[in-house]
């Protein structure tokens, strides 16, 4: 086992390494930028040591400065977290060079999912479901059309070329081809110079639900069911739920046996996640693989018993996994907590907690590197904290996120915590029924006077 | 179900029992006295009530006030938590005659099980195991021998007038018993001017082992296993956890059954508690029964999924319970942090807490009502906060309470934050080798310098 492991991240993510490395024994180097010397997960590893300025590109991506903390304080291993270096195939492989070992996927395994294009290939090779389509470029209308029979209506056309919703049309049958076609290429052309398209069958009514996977060194995987992440602004998720409304039995097991499938055929080693796109009809489409650690992580853990921070340790130590799945035994929602302004188009809002009260009780958990007194820098991801409730049932974790959101006091900035408040009560989250397109018309409420 | 139910208590458990009644939708009455204005309690009810000054004979013991606070904010039921008049029969009875639902005994459950001997007898009547001896006093010495071998050796020889270990005697052979008889006599008469004397059977080793009940209004009661609390000071528990690591499955079984047949011999309704003495070779015998919800009551709820306080208000409310007993999942244990110095003998600390900062993340739970700026009244029991940690094996969760301790920052005031964090560490602790003797042994070691 390790004897002591750097862990190149900040914040919550940060602590929440030190945490189970100091119950497992083993010691800790915490590295910092000059904007985090007062962080939490500064004051809780065994050791720190300082890797430069507050630019991201200055310190926690400054790779040489972060080698070099791991060779002067003799860790054995690094763990990544999430953002910064978790994904970056040069640092996996810079520390193999070193002998350091590094708590993620190889450089290789990075690479080849990192990649989008050969990501799907490699999916479709194994086997899981994608997002049928054109492959590339379609030449001309007839091929179109044959792509679009083959793909199956709706289909999706798509501008090469294109962003932000132009060049783009669904078409629902073939009678509406043409009319598409010619209007789609004609605004491509007038916008980005370009009338190249491509098709993708339309997702109707789109949820995003991820499997968490776990792949060990004999090249075994097993999945620990799944997250609905779908409540998304800007690609950005806001609140996970486990399990998924959506979700049925039978679906759970076509999902995950499809992501042990993509594990075991890449020989994925470590903690993974194979984000899928679900439709209406509960057909299912791999959109990309995660190989790291999600944010979303701690939903998981609370509702099949099992800490994963801990179990990507092990399996970076060479342990074997038990190789069954796991189901969950209760439901857990998760709430993410950042620094912005939800009144204000969640501009961020940092600067000093002047006051910080944080819930407990029966069924919550909470993961954050604040306090009171602390300065939240501008420079990094605006997450404060994550809060988690955990309950027999969805309507009972919902009402103990409610009150657990009603007893968070957070003053000096502005917080998520309202929109999050306002959420519980919204009737089509209550429902579960809430796609990726919820957040496009959800608009706060006025805060009530008290 | 009830509207309204009034707290007639305080901090954490007041606290404790308004979240679940914010969770099930039911609105909260605190009732706080002057000094009490401050707290969590009152911040986080619906509506508050000051019932009097700081005194508890003036306020949370001042049953007309707090019977009017209920009645004028209309409030359907009280739940008296632990302490103050949880357990007093004048108190369950005024309720009812108000036509307010008490959550917890009835009047005439309190008295029976309030009061020791008549406890003990209907006990004896249930076929539940008490700790043998003579009945009442012992006339002479002939009658001594006859008892002593009917209780069996070894045996205590108290004196009727004791307390402070004056006039006891412990006797392993007949033969050392006649000067055991004589000179605990004389020591009596000395001592008490009174030289009467009975006789227990002596108790080796041994272990305050309690099993978590629960009964409702069909007169069926289920258990939910046990919580070992043995590590004792001057009868205050210190530190709790379960399942007992003393524990078998065999005893388990029956002590839980012995639970369950004292609770449905006597029809109780609501949670309640079957405290048991454990000798070194697991004979367990009644101690005494607590007819309201415990301060340890979290571990149990954290190894079983199960809401004692919910339970509590649906029995109350004559929802019928599944009568499936539980048993432990998970293994749990629970710190009570105290404002006290444990490097002074325990000496109270009251005053304001400058700066607080709480343990979080993956098993970590807190029942608090202070917060950062309180100041600790001197007026009432000196816990400020309740630290449980949960995990699969009871290794873990001692690793996990170690690093939570170390976690935890109290300044302004003293507390048993070093005391646990010692314990944790303590080799008969670690072993689970301890007995309610464990702390007469116990020394703190001094701080190290950091």
């Amino acid at each position: 086992m390790f004897k002591k492991i750097l862990i190149a991240n900040r914040g919550e993510i940060a602590l929440r390494v030190i945490r189970t490395c100091k119950e497992m024994g083993i010691k800790t180097v915490a590295v910092y930028s000059t904007a985090d010397a007062e962080s939490l997960h500064v004051r809780f590893a065994d050791e720190a040591v300082c890797i430069g300025p507050a630019p991201s590109s200055e310190s926690y991506l400054k790779m040489s400065n972060i080698i070099a903390a791991a060779e002067i304080t003799n860790a054995d291993a690094i763990h990544p977290g999430y953002g910064f270096l978790s994904e970056n195939a040069k640092f996996s492989k810079i520390c193999e060079e070193h002998e350091i070992k590094f708590i993620g996927a190889s450089p290789e395994m990075i690479d080849r999912m990192g990649d989008k294009a050969s990501a799907k290939s490699t999916m479709i090779e194994a086997g899981v479901p994608c997002v049928p389509g054109s492959e590339g470029i379609i030449p001309d209308f007839e091929t179109c059309i044959k792509v679009a029979k083959e793909t199956g209506y709706p289909v999706m056309l798509k501008a090469s070329a294109g962003g932000g919703g132009k060049g783009m049309r669904a078409v629902w049958k073939e009678e509406d081809l043409q009319n598409a076609w010619e209007s789609a290429r004609q605004e491509s052309k007038a916008a980005f110079g370009n009338d190249d398209m491509y098709m993708e069958k339309l997702i109707e009514e789109p949820r995003h639900i991820e499997i968490q996977i776990v792949g060990d060194s004999n090249g075994r995987a097993c999945h620990l069911s799944e997250r609905d992440c779908s409540v998304q602004r800007r690609h950005q998720k806001l609140t996970e739920e486990t399990p998924s409304p959506f979700m049925t039995d039978e679906l759970r097991d076509k999902m995950g046996e499809a992501a042990v499938k993509a594990a075991e055929y890449i020989k994925y080693e470590g903690a993974g996640t194979v984000e899928f796109l679900v439709d209406k009809h509960r057909n299912f489409y791999f959109m990309e693989m995660n190989t790291r650690i999600q944010v979303e992580h701690p939903i998981t853990e609370q509702v099949v018993d099992y800490d994963l921070i801990r179990e990507q340790i092990l399996v970076a130590a060479g342990v074997p996994i038990s190789g069954k799945n796991y189901y969950p035994q209760l439901h857990s929602i998760e709430c993410r907590i950042n620094a912005e302004d939800p009144y204000k188009d969640f501009r961020p809002s940092p600067g000093k907690i002047t006051n910080l009260h944080l819930p407990g009780g029966h069924g919550v958990r909470i993961d954050t590197h604040v306090y009171s007194g602390y300065i939240i820098p501008p420079n990094y991801d605006s997450m404060i904290a994550k809060l988690i409730t955990t309950a027999q049932t969805r309507e009972e974790a919902i009402n103990k996120m409610k009150r657990a959101l009603d007893e968070f006091v957070v003053e000096g900035i502005k917080t998520t915590v309202p929109f999050h408040r306002q959420l519980m009560d919204h009737p089509d989250y209550v429902s579960g029924n809430y796609t990726t397109k919820f957040m496009e018309d959800f608009e706060m409420e006025e805060p009530k006077e008290n």
